[in-house]
């Protein structure tokens, strides 16, 4: 008999650890159906966890579907912080730059003239907010701008480590980087130190939000600068930058890079 | 001593079902460091599992960075197959779906003028290829046109639900309603066939692709399908489509929306 329990005890616990082991699917369960999504799936549809729900807010900010969202739905602050922190961010940000060294081998004839460029976008492409938004909830508070302000003058940001040795390998190639973002000018000296205290170096231009472009859209302005580095005869072969602002709107580069950050949207 | 023995059984029992609830969040796990994914992460990186990799694949495709890939890489077909047979596609793509709802609401001064037009792609839109896919490892096989072409012509293939409800949801807004696909002209009688045996009816055109354009890059044939409803009037308030293909280049509709497909890439 008390074998028995002991044998039944057993038997619950393998079949909660196999559960568990599925668990880890549990986002990617094979669904077998007629109609992909159709009504005779909608219970499955319906008994769709709090996980899928993120994950699908995420992809969907990832895929521009998205928009203008002000803050990370409450019930999603903690998913988002986990993949904000995780390897998994850092290996997808990773490949991303492995990608731009792909391109960077055949993509463009490059001239010794000085004219060559490539566009870095600041935040979340060369320095990291991360521990900023460590502290007010990864996105999950509306952002406040003299409080985000007041941290990027303390210009304690770190430097995305694998976008900092894509900086080198451009600027080695003899390409000229210019970063363009939408900190005010008054963030300036702030933004300098911070770059160079964290590696960055060798810039040929840093463009940030004069007073002229306080009440444009993010994208426009990044527009605008684009027009000025192609009225001036630059080739820009590549933008990388973490939010679709920064790298739609015409003129564009030969290619765009976007990299993963599902804790604010700038339009 | 056998009751010891049982204990130590019940006690890895234990454990190892711990670790698998945890296993759940190893592409998530916390990572503390200065720099972000710099040199001191990197025994981090390394350790980074096939699912992170493969993950990492699948998100680079999504966000348009990995391009012109002919196949899954063959390590990640496992992964790929997981995901688009699993309810994160569904919920992925369900999403996207809410988000048009959401911007309909709003977006469009709809007239009553029959000049009001919607987008959709075909395959991977309004009818999933997953069927065929499933006995093609997922894109980790590089497409055979004519195999592809034979499965077209059965006419079987399954309707995505979500997209047909937002589909009939349009039209019945007075919105007419044009499938731009990359099929060849001569899939005409088997595709309709096909969509309307699933339930799809009452769209405005079907554009195919004609002998002009067998050797055209597919999104400059899309481009100039809509250059050709601009031309004659219409306001494209959406598209949406699987590809970058479908919903890139000039001119564009007033938004766009990109459905999750890592099997396959058409550029």
């Amino acid at each position: 008999m008390a074998t028995d329990s002991v044998t039944v005890l057993i038997l619950v616990l393998l079949s909660l650890c196999i559960g568990s082991v599925f668990a880890d699917w549990n986002i990617l369960n094979q669904i077998n159906r007629k109609n992909v999504g159709d009504e005779s799936s909608s219970s499955n549809s319906n008994s769709n966890s709090l996980k899928n729900y993120c994950e699908s807010w995420r992809i969907n900010v990832e895929l521009n579907n998205i928009r203008e969202f002000d803050v990370v739905p409450r019930e999603c602050i903690d998913h988002i912080k986990k993949y904000m922190t995780s390897a998994q961010y850092i290996a997808d940000s990773e490949r991303a730059i492995e990608e731009i060294r792909l391109y960077l081998t055949s993509c463009c004839s490059l001239q010794a003239d000085g004219k060559d460029a490539w566009i870095f976008d600041v935040d979340d492409t060369l320095l990291s907010t991360i521990p900023y938004y460590k502290k007010h909830a990864f996105g999950g508070e509306k952002v406040n701008a003299s409080s985000l302000e007041a941290w990027m003058k303390s210009s304690k940001a770190p430097a995305l480590g694998h976008t900092l040795n894509l900086f080198n390998e451009i600027k080695n190639k003899g390409v000229k980087i210019f970063l363009v973002s939408s900190r005010r000018e008054t963030l300036r000296s702030n933004t300098v130190n911070n770059l160079i205290d964290v590696g960055y170096h060798g810039w040929t231009g840093l463009q940030l939000r004069g007073l002229e472009y306080e009440h444009m859209k993010v994208q426009r302005y990044k527009c605008e600068e684009r027009k000025r580095f192609v009225n001036n005869g630059y080739r820009i072969w590549g933008i990388i930058g973490d939010q679709w602002s920064s790298i739609e709107g015409l003129p564009t580069a030969k290619r765009t890079f976007k990299l993963p950050n599902s804790m604010y949207y700038i339009s």
